[in-house]
C-alpha cells in the first residue's frame, strides 16, 4: 500500500478497501478456511454443514426512511449467508454505544434488530457492548457474525461464472443508498423514499432450485457496479449491462442527477445479483417476480468474452464503461 | 433503566451494564438460545457441539505492554470459549478503523492478532472493515466472534456451585489493568509490568479433567470482584475471598495505593477463576501449578451460605465487604 494513513476510500469498497483487506487482513490472517472474497464460507465441523459470515455497521443517521442501523444489522448479515445457499440460524451481536447516546433511540434499534431477527427466523445466541467516550464513536457502531445451515448443498461461487450466462437482479438499485443520503439533514432534501432494507432469503430460496444458477450476490456497498467489478477480477470476463432493462426507482434518478451521484454505485440492502446460465433464466425470473419483493426483477445483463471491463449499454444505444470505485460516493451507508 | 442518556459507567461491567443489557439488549432478543449470563452458548445444530460467543474491544492505548488491541481481540473471545469448556476453532473478525489511523500501526496490530490466532490454533474464517470519520473512532475497535468445538460435554455453569466449594484463581490479579492505565500516557508514570493477555486454554484443560469442577470464568472487566458478585447474584450464595493467599504483584499493589484503584476490580485478560468441589481442589491447584502459565495459581476463597454479600478477609484477619461495581474504574480497559 501506497499510503500512510487510513483514509475514508478505504471504506469504500472499491479499489482502496480491496487493497487494504489483501494486504494487511488477508496478508496476516491467510489459512485454509479463509475466503475474502466469498460472502460466506463453510466451517470445517461435523453435519450439517454450516456457513459463517460477518458484518460490520457504521451507518449515519442511525435510523432513516425504511429502517435503521438495527435492521441493517440483521438483514446485511443474513442476506450474506443467503447469497451464498444457506439458511441463517444464529447471529451474535457486538453493540459499540457512544456515550451521550439516547437510551430510548438505542431502545428503538434494538426493537426493530430484534423484529428483524424473528421475521426471519434467526436468534441472537451471544452478545457484547462496550461504551466509548463521547466523541470517540458515531453514536452506535453494531456488528454481527451470522451462522447458517446448508440443508442442500450447491456448488456456487464467481469460479462457476461461464460465458454467455446472463445476469438478474431482484428489484431496483439505489433505494438504500438515496434512502440514507436524503436522511442526513446537511442534503437539505426530502422525499418519500425508503431504503430496501430487507430478508432475501425467500428470493435466495427460489433462485437455489434452478441447476444453472452459479453465484448470488447482495449488491451492498458500492452497488451493482462494484459486484460487476468483482464479477471481472475473480473471472478475467467482461460483464455488460442493459439499461433498459435496469429497474431504477425515477425518485432514486432524480435525486442522483441532482447530486451526482451514479446509482449503479449506490448500496441496495434487500436486492439478490444472480448468475445464471442463459438455458435457466426465463423461468428464473418468472419464479422471483412471482414473489411480492421479486415483482419488478429484470435480466440486466450477460457475461462476456474476457477483457474485464463494466460496460453499460445506454438507453440510446450507446456505451459507457462503470469503473472500479475509486472515490466514496456515499461514506457511512451501511 | 433510570438514566436518559448513555454514559460511561454503562460500560463498565458493574451494575449500570447490567441493567443496560437486561433491560434493553436481554429484554428485546430473548430467545431460548440465549444465555446473557454465560461466556459462550451451545449453537443447537448437529454433531459435534459448537459453542459460540462474541467480544467487543475499545482498549487504549491500542498498544500497551505485553499485548495490543489485535492480541486481546483473540485471547479475549477464546478464552470466553475455554472457561465454556470448549476448543476454540474458529473466529470472525470486525475491525472499524479511523480515517487517519496509521497504517503501519494497524499492520502490527493485525499482524499481533494473527501470531494469536495461530499460537492457539484457531482461523479467523470470516471478516469485515469499516473506516468511520475522524473524530468518530478511537483509532481501532474490534469485534471477534468465536466458535468452538466441545469433545467431551461437560455441565458446568453457576447453577452448578455448591456451599462449601473452593474459589481458584490461576494466577496474580490486576496486571492488565495495571498495565494498560501505566501506558496512558496522562498517568505520566512507567513500569515495567505487563498485561497478562493470554490464551487460558492450558489451564481449562486441566481443570476440566478434574469431576468436581463446577464453574470457570475469566475475570476481565470488572475484575474478580466482579466475578465474585456474578456468583452471588446466581446462586444466592456468598463469596469469601482469603486476602493473604490472592496473588497480586508488588508493582501493581504499589500502584493501585498511589493512584486509589482496588486490584480485585481491576482486569485480567489471562487468568481463570474456577470453581471446585472441595475434594478436588488440592489436586487441581497442584496440577494447575505444574503448568508455565499456572505456577502462581492458589486456593482464594469459598463458597458461603446464602447473603449474597463478597467478602474480603483480610491479612489482618478483618474484613471488608466488596461491593458491586457502580463506577466506573477504569475505561477502556479492553
Amino acid at each position: 500500500m501506497e499510503d500512510k494513513y487510513i483514509t475514508l476510500a478505504h471504506g469504500n469498497g472499491g479499489r482502496f478497501m480491496r487493497e487494504l483487506i489483501e494486504e494487511i487482513f488477508a496478508r496476516h490472517l491467510a489459512n485454509p478456511d479463509l475466503d475474502t472474497h466469498a460472502d460466506a464460507v463453510l466451517l470445517a465441523v461435523g453435519n450439517p454443514h454450516l456457513m459463517i459470515t460477518t458484518d460490520g455497521f457504521s451507518v449515519q443517521p442511525l435510523e432513516f426512511p425504511g429502517g435503521d442501523i438495527g435492521a441493517l444489522a440483521v438483514h446485511g448479515t443474513i442476506n450474506d449467508l443467503a447469497v451464498s445457499g444457506a439458511t441463517p440460524r444464529f447471529l451474535s451481536l457486538n453493540a459499540f454505544i457512544e456515550e451521550g447516546l439516547e437510551i430510548a433511540q438505542l431502545d428503538r434499534i434494538i426493537a426493530n434488530l430484534a423484529g428483524a431477527a424473528k421475521e426471519t427466523e434467526v436468534n441472537v445466541v451471544a452478545g457484547d457492548t462496550k461504551v466509548v467516550p463521547r466523541g470517540s464513536g458515531g453514536g452506535l457502531y453494531l456488528a454481527t457474525t451470522g451462522i447458517g445451515v446448508v440443508t442442500k448443498p450447491r456448488d456456487l461461487g464467481l469460479q462457476k461464472i461461464q460465458q454467455g450466462d446472463a445476469i438478474i437482479i431482484s428489484g431496483p438499485v439505489g433505494d438504500h443508498g438515496t434512502a440514507v443520503m436524503l436522511a442526513r439533514e446537511q442534503f437539505g432534501l426530502k422525499g418519500d423514499l425508503r431504503s430496501d432494507c430487507a430478508s432475501v432469503l425467500p428470493l435466495t430460496q427460489i433462485l437455489l432450485e434452478f441447476d444453472g444458477l452459479r453465484f448470488m450476490r447482495d449488491p451492498t456497498r458500492g452497488g451493482l457496479a462494484t459486484v460487476a467489478h468483482e464479477i471481472c477480477q475473480a473471472t478475467g470476463f467482461s460483464v455488460r449491462l442493459y439499461q433498459h432493462n435496469l429497474p431504477v426507482r425515477p425518485q432514486v434518478i432524480s435525486v442522483c442527477e441532482m447530486l451526482g451521484y451514479d446509482p449503479y454505485y449506490l448500496a441496495c440492502e434487500g436486492r439478490v445479483v444472480a448468475v445464471i446460465a442463459r438455458e435457466n433464466v426465463q423461468e428464473a425470473l418468472t419464479a422471483l417476480q412471482s414473489h411480492e419483493s421479486g415483482k419488478k426483477a429484470a435480466i440486466i445483463g450477460t457475461i462476456e468474452a474476457a477483457g474485464k471491463h463494466v460496460v453499460l449499454e445506454t438507453e440510446l444505444g450507446g456505451e459507457r464503461i462503470l469503473e472500479e470505485l475509486e472515490d466514496d460516493p456515499l461514506p457511512r451507508i451501511c
